[in-house]
């Protein structure tokens, strides 16, 4: 029988694990929400725990399975498996992930970020098929990505390369990251800047479609009240998905002037904004590039969906 | 006797042919400066001429020699060896440089882009030595750049990766580039971008120690004069200085953040301006960096000095 994969997707709200077959399907999977009030040590114990299960119920050894693959939602010392820092998980500081797990398993364990685990999903099994390099941009809450180069990964010094979101293409706007810093991708177009953007456009006058009472609590703006906005035709929300776009459009127009890349693949949450926003992003992204194009570049929609990062996780194997 | 490697440094100004040791040591060399009034065909002809007669005048014969790499200072279809564009020369719009070279010699001949060549020549001789990644930056009168990643030139699908003037930082600041487009790096912080900057700080009342006429030509502030009044504390040189060395550290943290590299070699013409504006690029890199950098980070100067272009040429066929 054909090894198979073992990919575990650590999120901040879920935690997922699965058999996935060498093409990337899902043979069977176990899902907990309960990791968020663990410590570290626990949810090694909790991951352990649904493998041990998935083996079991599939009638299946530990030997069955190639390898254990985690998809971390933070900065990974990538070649020690040591968590650097995540803002979706409470701890994890600095802790040893893989060699945690490694002491539970008889197979080997694999650990990285889990925008690269979802880069990887998409290159081996959707959108990126055939192509030796490609960009993976997620746009969520916050803005993940993975680079491939020449069929691999790349990583950087430390295992933290490709964190477009804090590219600086804004200072001086006032629009404060997370990290610190005013101007990141992640301050201007992200779910984490959707508060801001939204209250400013209410206070310069836009009027709203939405319901939102006098004593509104903006930090409740988020891609999924958006939605609901760009739906009705919201002037507000339309217009801070057109500002949101203009900025993913100057990020991967960033992106090819560096990578020069072939593909340039979008996932994430906010891509649930339709047509209207994707599109604007492609035509700010040709606005600027215009005949700085020599060789055909894509520019797509992810395709390996919900269960990106378990896939991933899983892929992170086979690289 | 060990072949020798033959570059070619083909500039705006200059046009540079030399015999270069495997260890990146200049052996002979020619220069010429009247190759910016040929056709592309001539300048091809003035090339092999300069190489026969380098050949001629050391006792070689062409078998002697390696190879020759040509820097070429525009756009390179890499993989072709067709020139795309350049703002540095007539012509060479499309010109098909290397199969118009090979013609000529019996050795294969390597075409790229000039800062690649320079990126090369630090890697292999300079500052990069003992480093697997490094990314190189030149600062002229435009900003040029290269990457190395696993010892390897990273060039993209085309040729043209690496494009970090061309990355916006600064949209809506009404600084344009000459590819068109606002904010770009290369708009805000290079030698095209001195007269305006120069005269908007006049504009906006700062006092400047320079001689400055009443109906100067702004056009003719470059590196040079700004050198000058930083020389002599100048307030308007000292503040454009300034401000190009803080967007400069900013387009350094984009690739920080990108990258994630052991190196970054900065080069080019504006590093004349000496420690004051090394020093602040430094400054404000590590002010936006902070508590992001988990492992070490190098920023130094290039050292490979005057002759980076025609050493990298020739490296271009050692890599």
């Amino acid at each position: 029988m054909e090894k198979l994969l073992c990919g575990i997707d650590l999120g901040g709200t879920k935690l997922s694990a699965g058999l996935i077959s060498a093409e990337g399907c899902i043979i069977d999977k176990e899902v907990v929400y309960d990791h968020v009030t663990k410590s570290e040590d626990e949810v090694v114990e909790q991951i352990t725990g649904m493998v041990r299960q998935l083996i079991a119920r599939n009638d299946l050894k530990e030997s069955d399975l190639m390898a254990v693959g985690v998809g971390f939602p933070g900065h990974i010392r990538y070649r020690d498996g040591i968590t650097i820092t995540t803002s979706n998980l409470e701890g994890f500081k600095n802790y040893p992930l893989r060699k945690a797990l490694e002491k539970n398993f008889s197979i080997p364990v694999l650990v990285d970020n889990d925008a690269n685990a979802q880069a990887l999903s998409e290159y081996k099994f959707g959108a990126g098929r055939g192509y030796d390099s490609m960009i993976f941009l997620t746009i969520s809450t916050g803005i993940g990505a993975g680079i491939i180069l020449n069929n691999k990964l790349y990583r950087g010094v430390t295992g933290t390369a490709g964190e477009f979101g804090h590219t600086i293409v804004k200072p001086g706007s006032g629009l404060m990251c997370t990290c610190g810093n005013e101007g990141c991708l992640m301050a201007c177009a992200c779910g984490r800047a959707l508060p801001h953007l939204f209250r400013e456009k209410k206070e310069k006058g836009f009027e709203t479609k939405l319901t939102i009472p006098p004593d509104f609590d903006y930090s409740r703006v988020d891609g999924k009240l958006l939605k609901e906005g760009i739906d009705i035709g919201d002037p507000v929300s339309v217009s801070v998905m057109n500002d949101c776009a203009d900025i993913i459009g100057i990020g991967l127009y960033n992106i090819f002037q560096v990578f020069n890349p072939p593909l340039i693949v979008l996932g994430g949450g906010l891509l649930c904004w339709g047509d209207g926003y994707f599109n604007r992003i492609r035509r700010k992204f040709y606005e600027l590039a215009r005949d700085m194009i020599f060789d055909k570049i894509e520019i797509v929609e992810s395709v390996t969906g919900a269960d990106a990062g378990l896939i991933g996780a899983a892929a992170l194997i086979l690289e």
